[in-house]
């Protein structure tokens, strides 16, 4: 690691006296004591860790057999269950996976105020997979871009992230993975990979190395003996607590915005948008029928080539989605879609990194999901009406598009829609829903209040769609004054989309 | 089917004249129009739907190629999109399967005023399981009877269940699978089981029919005739639309209690139990180190076997039951545990069906979870804080000696711990937290305010353990008086429990 961080070199000065010490006679003691102290401490601080909402994820990796079970043991045996969790992601081969490799680890985050333990995590599963030949050096890398890319939002979300690796030498491992063998009650803990990994040390190292210098930079990596479990047990205590008082005395984290550089299409100003296209009613049912016939031949080839679609829709109330949605489903086949509503976040969402809900609602590869309203709220509603920090929606820019290119890496076909109306037109809607029994419900208050901010929302739309209209996850604004016409060319630009995909890719 | 549902039957009677009237000339257009306005009610129900929180589940089951999908879709076309969802859950072979067979169909279950349409489910999942010969003829009837208690239990709790079944003849098959094959985009829609399926036409029209037979006295099943698709269309579409306007009529269904006849154990009251036994701290220390040695060697032969371990955790505030848990939870792999702490629902568990929850939180096969508090919640605070009516409670008994039986026919140790103390060392422990700061957090008004609802907890916990300690799901009272001995003691049912599945089952 270049910028060799202060912490982890401090954390090796200590596990090296650790060592030394180790040998003197009373020693064994000595360190006894010392983890019964840290362990008091860290159970003193989840009440506070509670109270405040600190969310806490520990990520544990290092090598089979290194003992990463019994050091997570070690950090949780004092813990009150309620407030931790450990997860250990199955990692799939890339064939069998239907969904981004971030998605086990992005699903498992912590809510505030819980500590989740990962017995081996994203680190594992890009280095297992480049050595196996599973992913080409391309996906590699952008595997690796999108760690940085998600231990980053986390930590600018205010998530405390720790990520340790419990290294042994060769001779260790092959000593412990030749015991787990020999009985019958542990031998099956041995997979062919750890053997692999056994007569492959070599290559390993340097991947795992070179691994934690590409991701070391935004939240360090720190190197544990696994030699010796009692010395790794005190030296992650010692890092964790650590980590937690500092976290809680310098209060909840937010990160400062930044703009990466992303190939960003020119969008048009909402007032400058031309509302006049129409269609009449016969050229509408003519285009709907070709075009529904030919989305519905095309959804055949994407769930054959296994292509995920990410539709998102977001617009003006009463400016039409739901009518749009429908007629872009219709000719779907209901096993291969789903449409995903998103309203108001629930308190177990909310608890979350804002991402958190829409990363769970991913459809599997060859699925297509429909986003009804989507993570665009973050700088929308949520911008407006103050629901998080100006930091929070400023840097959100940059990471919703990192999260779409983390999508279309993945080989996800993105689009998205702005449903366009002017305020004239939704004046009309609106009281043509109010004054109609059967669409009033459709009406709220809210509906009403929103519509008095229009200026703000016209800012932050604009605003929107001039940094988040990405090459690979575009934005159409989709004119809808006239619906027929708007739903006819939502459709022919999903169709356009899909042919394009299904042109590109095998199956 | 013997006892044949009047619904039922009048559908036959539309569905034969609809048949009748297709012949005619002109009755294209009737269809049409009677399945328009069919489509309007149903969109008017919405609101309706919505407002009361009708949750609504539509199983559509029947042979491969018969048109599930397209009937499905021709149901939602005009509902608005956040009010319902397609589910088609991935029917794995059991050796893959490391849940209860139910547990993707309870998992999919709609929330209050949603619709959830099942693009086939457990019908299809035990009548081929059994035809494939990857199920017994036990397990098989153990699935019929799970099946019933499902069905059941979700009407109960308010739920509108809708089972189709489309049949087409096997001719009709052959010419539809035929037709699909033919064309490189629709023929990997053909899988292996489905020609094996049109092969062995008898034997699967056997099975349904009988399957239907056994399943069809809670929720009556209704068939449609798939050869002519805008007839099945309007036949299902009429059952609910009907089904909907009579459950809106009668309002939210609350199931009458009833008791079925369960091995039930004889348990001692409360008041009777003996809390004096008590172990050194000498004693202790030994037996602890012993015992959880022999846990953590059982756990890898549990994870081996894939043997599912539910262990439950009740009992009063104060008794120790954080304690208890982290000493039987010491000595396992973290990777093959969870503790699940279980708090207040949230509101997206509240507006589904009590059991959902849990359902939800299953081990995998050869994990175990514990958990702290359980679905016991409803006979004992939602009982006596009138959180569910008293229906609800009184017939929760008999629901939950289902759902663990279905739990244990999948395999699982299930183990019921009530931790036990009396009210002077509950006083005193409150006190305790109360005087060290460190330990303050644990103690909230609540606990004091359940304090004073002592006799009713006592008596609600005296039914509990009457009416629910089954044979394959036992209760426990651990006398906690002395954390100690309360320990050892749980340790002990865990360990002489697992090790006699250990020794039951096979690799």
């Amino acid at each position: 690691m270049k910028k060799e961080n202060k912490e982890a070199s401090e954390t090796k000065k200590a596990g090296k006296a650790g060592r030394k010490q180790e040998k003197d006679a009373g020693s064994k003691d000595q360190l006894k004591a010392e983890i019964k102290a840290l362990r008091a401490r860290l159970v003193a601080q989840q009440q506070l860790v509670r109270e405040k909402g600190l969310p806490i994820l520990v990520l544990v990796e290092g090598w089979a057999a290194a003992g990463k079970g019994s050091l997570i043991n070690e950090l949780i045996s004092e813990i009150d269950p309620r407030n931790y969790n450990v997860t250990s992601p199955v990692i799939t081969p890339e064939a069998l996976s239907r969904y981004p490799f971030l998605y086990p680890y992005a699903k498992a985050i912590p809510e505030n105020g819980k500590i989740m333990f990962y017995d081996s995590g994203w680190m594992e599963d890009c280095v297992r997979k480049i050595l196996c030949r599973d992913i080409t050096k391309d996906a590699y890398k952008k595997r690796v871009r999108a760690v940085n890319e998600f231990e980053r939002q986390l930590r600018d979300g205010g998530y405390l992230v720790l990520k340790l690796f419990v290294d042994i030498s060769e001779k260790e491992q092959r000593k412990r993975i030749t015991a787990l063998r020999e009985s019958f009650e542990t031998s099956w803990r041995v997979s062919p990979e750890d053997l692999w990994q056994m007569d492959e040390h070599d290559a390993f190292r340097k991947t795992y190395e070179s691994f934690m210098e590409k991701t070391g930079e935004v939240i360090p990596w720190h190197k544990l003996d696994g030699s010796k479990r009692s010395l790794a047990a005190r030296d992650a205590l010692k890092l964790l607590v650590t980590a937690i008082d500092k976290a809680l005395a310098e209060g909840r984290y937010v990160g400062k915005p930044f703009q990466e550089d992303f190939p960003l299409l020119k969008m048009p100003k909402l007032r400058n948008v031309d509302l006049s296209p129409a269609l009449t009613d016969e050229e509408y049912d003519k285009e709907l029928k070709k075009l529904q016939k030919r989305l519905g031949e095309l959804h055949n080839v994407i769930y054959l080539k296994k292509i995920p679609v990410i539709l998102c829709y977001e617009g003006w109330d009463a400016a039409g989605k739901g009518g749009n949605i429908r007629r872009v489903a219709k000719p779907l086949d209901p096993r291969g879609f789903d449409v995903m509503p998103i309203a108001s976040p629930e308190p177990h969402e909310k608890n979350r990194q804002y991402l958190w809900r829409f990363w769970t609602r991913l459809p599997r590869s060859g699925h297509v999901c429909i986003f009804d309203r989507t993570w665009y709220g973050r700088v929308m509603v949520e911008r407006i009406e103050g629901f998080c920090e100006e930091d929070d929606w400023k840097r959100a820019y940059n990471e919703i598009n990192e999260f779409e290119r983390q999508l279309t890496d993945w080989g996800a076909v993105v689009l998205k829609f702005w449903i366009h109306v002017d305020q004239d037109t939704q004046l009309q809607r609106f009281n043509d829903r109010q004054n109609t029994p059967e669409k009033a419900w459709k009406l709220t208050e809210e509906d009403w209040r929103n519509r008095e901010k229009w200026p703000q929302y016209e800012q932050a739309i604009d605003e929107m769609l001039e940094k988040t209209s990405t090459k690979n996850a575009p934005w159409f604004i989709i004119e809808s004054n006239d619906k027929k016409y708007a739903r006819i060319k939502a459709l022919r630009i999903v169709i356009d989309a899909l042919e394009k995909a299904c042109k590109e890719r095998l199956a």
